[in-house]
């Protein structure tokens, strides 16, 4: 049981994470929360969002929240764009990789983006043109790509397919998407392994829902193909609303800390990440609950009883 | 990425789940439950335990439930044995097999089991001794085999030297238990080879709490090493009392969903064993959050929204 010794973590909170919160978060709190992920040691955090800001009001401040962020010298900051016009303003704020999106399968890519998924692609291949000419890496997340809610499995030829035109459209970067969580172990294995086999130059990311238990099993099962870059989100936020049910993303204080127990590097300084994970119910005015919040790391040792002492007198 | 193609599954959830639950659960209650799980296909049952019914009011039923119970052929009834007495009745109502308990950490051992390591060792090897005599096979639980919520780190080598000892007094099984969930993934994979490496004869069965969302996993890290047993409780229940927040077991129906999904055969009927982790709430009298039950299997589909047909007439 073997693979990198080193991961790099994509924290996407504030970005997928706050998008699904009932909450309106104020501009100022986006802003701090990013910086006090900054100060975690993530190597990219995904910020917001570049969509119309007619459609989703609570982004209309993602150019704000681009300009005021803290930006943190080898942290790549991300974000989300879904058309021309979000990478304009995108590039006019300085965001360092633009993620692009769409789903492997098409009932998903219409019901979440509301075209078909050659509507997508041309509208991607559009957007991939330009932030190549503004010398911007770009990622592409293929959503659904271990199953779909409403279409259930989802070919792995197909995922390979749609990845391959994307990285020829000029994609640096394709991130598998388990959107509602129904990836398991050996899939991802096998996904993880022919996509490393036939797409070696890109960039693969993995992205782990925990819907149903699954997340770090299938974490590891990818690590253990060697993919070295996941995203997570602190506190598991987020969801999909298209599942009903569904939980959030892997939770990035979790990822971590399994990774920091087998010697893997993280690069994130989890007490930090743990303080942030704490303050989240306050943000997004819900409770969270969180196993590694509620027990502590692993080592987390507790005072024996105080009947002990007297049962077992030291010789 | 592979392992056993089948895997057997000790339901543990009767005794280990509804010992530390606060709600006295009524004989004919547990009755029910453990003839509801005996339809579910698992290849072991644990009970009940023999403990002394002035200690464990709540066990005092122990003989009357192993009596009432419908025995399914192919099912194992085991039953937790702490002492003589406590073989003496379980053999009187024909228990299949009997589970010993003890911890690879002292201080655990002091706490839980009010006895130094070396009394404990001495008390089980007393019980393997009458065992063998009356022809019954034993099994051990090594508590804390991955980690001690008192003395923090737990070396391999004590563990076994520890199961060593054991397996030459009679234990024909032994079980490590993460009792407190501390193990990881390579922890678990290192443990489980030199176990099997080292005491081939002897029948290793896995169990694994989810207190730092690692349960499944850990599984997997144990599968691959060829593990084919694993402890689980239905809904979760259980957790230890000397380890704040702790969760309790790994959902065996989240255990059996992800082996299933990958296509080893748990003998588990899934679809049954959720109608019983639904009505857990109410044999315990509190809530149950579960993941799965939720979301539903993996390919648990949904309708698309309404719009979309209008959107996107068909062709």
């Amino acid at each position: 049981m073997s693979g990198p010794q080193r991961i790099e973590i994509n924290e996407v909170g504030p970005r997928d994470g706050l998008q699904i919160e009932q909450a309106m978060v104020a501009t100022d709190d986006k802003v701090a929360f990013v910086d006090a992920l900054s100060a975690c040691g993530f190597a990219r955090i995904e910020v917001t969002s570049f969509t119309s800001p007619k459609a989703i009001p609570a982004l209309a401040d993602a150019q704000e929240v681009m300009r005021r962020i803290a930006r943190r010298p080898g942290v790549i900051y991300t974000a989300l764009i879904p058309n021309i016009r979000g990478l304009e303003r995108a590039l006019e704020v300085g965001v360092d990789e633009m993620n692009l999106v769409m789903s492997c399968s098409e009932t998903h890519n219409r019901a979440n983006l509301r075209m078909t998924r050659e509507q997508s692609f041309a509208e991607l291949a559009g957007i991939l043109r330009l932030a190549v000419e503004a010398g911007k890496p770009c990622n592409v997340s293929l959503s659904t790509a271990f199953g779909c809610p409403f279409d259930g499995e989802v070919a792995a030829s197909d995922v390979m397919a749609l990845a391959q035109r994307l990285a020829q459209a000029g994609a640096q970067g394709i991130t598998l998407c388990d959107t509602t969580g129904m990836a398991y172990p050996t899939q991802v294995a096998q996904l993880c392994e022919r996509f490393q086999r036939e797409l070696p130059a890109t960039a693969l990311t993995v992205h782990l829902h925990n819907t149903r238990g699954m997340a770090l099993a299938n974490a590891m099962a990818a690590w253990q193909t060697g993919v070295w870059r996941f995203d997570a989100a602190a506190g598991g936020l987020g969801g999909c609303p298209y599942a009903p049910g569904a939980s959030g993303n892997v939770n990035t204080e979790e990822l971590v800390h399994m990774f920091e127990c087998m010697g893997v590097q993280t690069g994130v300084t989890l007490t930090r990440l743990l303080d942030i994970v704490r303050a989240l119910p306050q943000l997004v005015q819900r409770g969270l609950s969180n196993a590694l919040v509620t027990a502590g790391p692993r080592l987390t040792t507790h005072q024996p009883p105080a009947w002990l002492a007297e049962r077992f007198p030291a010789a």
